[in-house]
């Protein structure tokens, strides 16, 4: 005892208890408002609520639905590098990349996909044939959980997971 | 030759005609039209375009992010019956049904998930601690797929698959 609370000297725990309220954690309608009052977004269109709820579902890995201070913290990690990623894509400010820039975007992120799983990828997240950057962050979300997901599982690092059923569905339908 | 085109007689023929457009291919946008206009959702809200975006990746096997008219009477009979399927668990018209009915509204459509993922399911497709119309048919057409590119590979019918890392995010970030 005599320590001090952990998070008390932490210029975010403020912000966090701001937007958490009552319950102390954040859920998808929270994280939205925040990263849109909080100019995260800046000249692009705020978050979709669907791509809030799969960034709260990455970091919740005791499936609450909702975020803690930690997890709060790991998010503004990981979004403001994608953020920086998607912008040095995005040189034209147009608010969009381009699906034949992806590949290198994602290997900038250190993701090595095949041609046939690249195409994929730009069929799902396109709109109009480019990338926009809510879609981007909805995709980087996905793409770090499921190969985290499949890390874990690699225990011998042979790139290769041998799955029940339910554990696949596990780990593909939380996200 | 001497046969009719193969969907001269088909009633569905002229609406998909009418849908598709020039290309003959149906994307998300004018699948979302679609849906609303032909009062296929009813009462309940319109489907969001993420969500006709996955409908349309369920069924886009050669991945150009477009449905040919077997494809869309293939999504229309799936449709119906996740419709029938969410009207009889919402019996009350509220529009939603409960996380406590979700175990039984898979068992129905013949999924058994463990307890561990129904749980993240229902943090995945809940909004505020009900599941919507939209949320529903977009677990379903995952869940519906991740599970038919699982079972493809499980040419044994062992209840396991040893999935390669690239076709592992292959599988699930199409959808
Ligand atoms: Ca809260
Ligand atoms: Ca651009
Ligand atoms: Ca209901």
């Amino acid at each position: 005892y005599g320590a001090p609370p952990p998070a008390a000297n932490d210029p975010m725990w403020a912000s966090f208890t701001a937007i958490a309220g009552q319950d102390g954690e954040v859920d998808a309608e929270e994280l939205q408002r925040c990263l849109t009052q909080s100019g995260f977004t800046g000249s692009y269109a705020p978050f979709s609520l669907d791509t809030c709820r799969i960034m709260i579902a990455m970091l919740d890995r005791d499936f609450t639905g909702k975020m803690g201070f930690s997890e709060f913290k790991e998010l503004f990690t990981a979004l403001n590098g994608w953020k920086q990623n998607f912008m040095m894509f995005d040189q034209d400010r147009s608010g969009t990349v381009e699906p034949h820039e992806m590949n290198q975007a994602l290997n900038t992120m250190g993701y090595r996909v095949s041609p046939q799983s690249l195409n994929a990828i730009i069929k799902r997240y396109n709109k109009g044939g480019r990338i926009y950057f809510d879609d981007y962050v909805a995709c980087c979300v996905k793409l770090r959980t499921l190969t985290e997901n499949f890390r874990r599982r690699d225990t011998m690092q042979q790139g290769a997971v041998t799955f029940q059923y339910d554990d696949f569905i596990l780990c593909t339908m939380s996200i």
